[in-house]
């Protein structure tokens, strides 16, 4: 039996959506057990509303009240009591597998690293989203802001943990990795990117590219954006609001007058089915790599589809037996290359 | 007279709309000195076909052959012989006001910085595109991408003088002003964005709204969005990149079936007024701010129009007489606030 405890308080929408999302994905999945962390009884209202004819008995439900709450550092998470604090000392103690929260992202990552333990020759997590490219396929982005300072030894691992989770993830064989930079020729970007440029040329097993721009990470060109967390994180908030800022611009434009209108309903269902595509909800959540533990963050304002998915993103890895195992393996031969 | 150096070889449709360019804004600008800087013989054929009614007596041309060309590193422009090299020459022999070119851009950046002196109290130049926002105002972003390293003062400096031009680009009265980070928390992001936080809110006469995110950068928040030059620059390529993807995503949706096509054509007309509001031609260059001189880098794929508008962006700021009388009055009063 798989085990994941979630954190069903932290939601920008309330703890509605995460027991839809969680009674969902269990009613599919018998042989997973889920502890459900938040204010019992709100969510033994919930639980009592559902149409899956599953009950308050088919999960385990932690009492906790707390919002997580930070004012000046991330840390505080660690102190001030929360669900999402409740949610990582029940998985540590029980010994659970994975962990869920849509919670603020610097307290989900400092409470990964604080509280679960690194892999082996891991010396940084990171922050892996799963985004969407123009291109149809998924890519994924690491790191996307757990870490304000990166060097190119953290790039290198985060290389090869990724190399893993894609191939287990989309089926795929030989992904293709670039590092994000300010532009494709060698010569351009910080020292630290340079730096990591030679390194993960030289690191075997990868299928490395070399640096990309933000044009090749949004059109496809890689499976796999390598980037340092600054501007892992300018990359990916900037595309999210600038697709959101296009779609808002769009709706303005077909609300135009009766000619738009009518206009827009035409071309409606291929507009949706795009949007769809690139729905955060559909795409997914985000992976806290480099942990002994699978550690998930939902988006703030995830609804059940999100939150179903966000559980289905922990199965993939949880089912795949030899996962963890390929994981090590592989990390232990590249710091192996390094020495 | 106002003097304008225009290297018209550096393009990537070739010297034609170059061309174009320049002899419309000249018809209307006939108190304006333009050097052409490219191949000689091509520039007068261009010319000569010109609707203008202008001629090759109404130009200075300096003859030179040779595209820019650097290999491992932006300073190589400074040895390799090549119309922006001559152009500068051209610009710094003579005396000139102004210089535009739509070739490389760490070329012209590092051309710019070693050719052209700094204003007083400028420690570095910065690179800064006039960007659309989804509010439908134009916004400055800087650094754009001329520094890997920033400093905290560099910050400062770049705020005074974008404060300057924003109130003279676009007549505004008390520019609002952002500093781009992961969050908008006081506690995220690198010590350096930490520092000029503090210092920017300690500096009189800015009107000073403190870290913001790439989303309020894209819908408009701030008038003025500083950054630290990488992240400024993937900024600026994403949004760039995620806008022209989705047109890209939107074009093919609407030639999916005869249904789509027909609502594309009712969509049309509000659909290229959109276009053309995002579009980089009407948007305009980028300055190169912290000079002497008035330095602006069309954008490499830049036709007629672009080039007629980079020219009247040298126009708007040499025709304001006490423009950098009270460009470096601001930064002198800076300067010594902080002593």
């Amino acid at each position: 039996m798989k085990k994941i405890v979630f954190d069903v308080l932290n939601n920008d929408n309330g703890t509605h959506f995460a027991i839809l999302g969680a009674a969902a994905f269990k009613s599919k999945n018998k042989n997973y057990e889920i502890a459900l962390v938040g204010d019992k009884e709100i969510i033994e209202e919930e639980l009592a509303k559902k149409p899956f004819s599953l009950t308050k008995d088919d999960f385990i439900i932690v009492d906790s009240k707390n919002l997580v709450y930070i004012k000046s550092s991330p840390r505080e998470a660690l102190k001030n009591p929360s669900s999402m604090l409740d949610a990582f000392n029940y998985l540590i103690k029980n010994d659970f597998d994975a962990i869920l929260s849509s919670g603020d992202s610097g307290a989900f990552t400092t409470l990964s690293m604080l509280k679960i333990k690194r892999l082996p020759n891991v010396e940084r997590i990171a922050f892996m989203p799963v985004l969407p490219s123009t291109k149809g396929i998924h890519t994924l982005l690491l790191d996307a802001g757990a870490n304000i300072e990166t060097s190119a030894q953290y790039l290198q691992n985060w290389a090869i943990i990724a190399n893993e989770y894609h191939k287990l993830i989309f089926n795929s064989n030989n992904p293709v990795i670039g590092l994000l930079n300010i532009g494709s020729e060698e010569y351009k970007g910080s020292t630290i990117l340079k730096e990591a440029n030679s390194l993960l040329k030289e690191t075997s097993n990868l299928n490395y590219l070399g640096f990309i721009e933000p044009k090749d990470a949004i059109n496809g060109v890689v499976d796999i954006i390598l980037a340092d967390g600054q501007n892992g994180n300018i990359f990916l908030k900037t595309m999210e609001s600038s697709f959101l800022g296009f779609g808002k611009l769009l709706k303005k434009i077909i609300h135009t007058n009766l000619k738009t209108k009518i206009g827009g309903l035409l071309i409606k269902k291929q507009l949706n089915k795009l949007k769809n595509e690139f729905d955060y909800r559909n795409v997914g959540g985000a992976y806290i790599i480099g942990l002994e533990k699978v550690v998930v963050k939902a988006h703030g304002g995830s609804d059940e589809i999100a939150f179903e998915n966000a559980l289905n993103q922990i199965k993939f890895v949880l089912d795949k037996e030899d996962f963890n195992k390929n994981l090590k393996e592989g990390l232990s031969k590249i710091n192996n290359e390094i020495k």
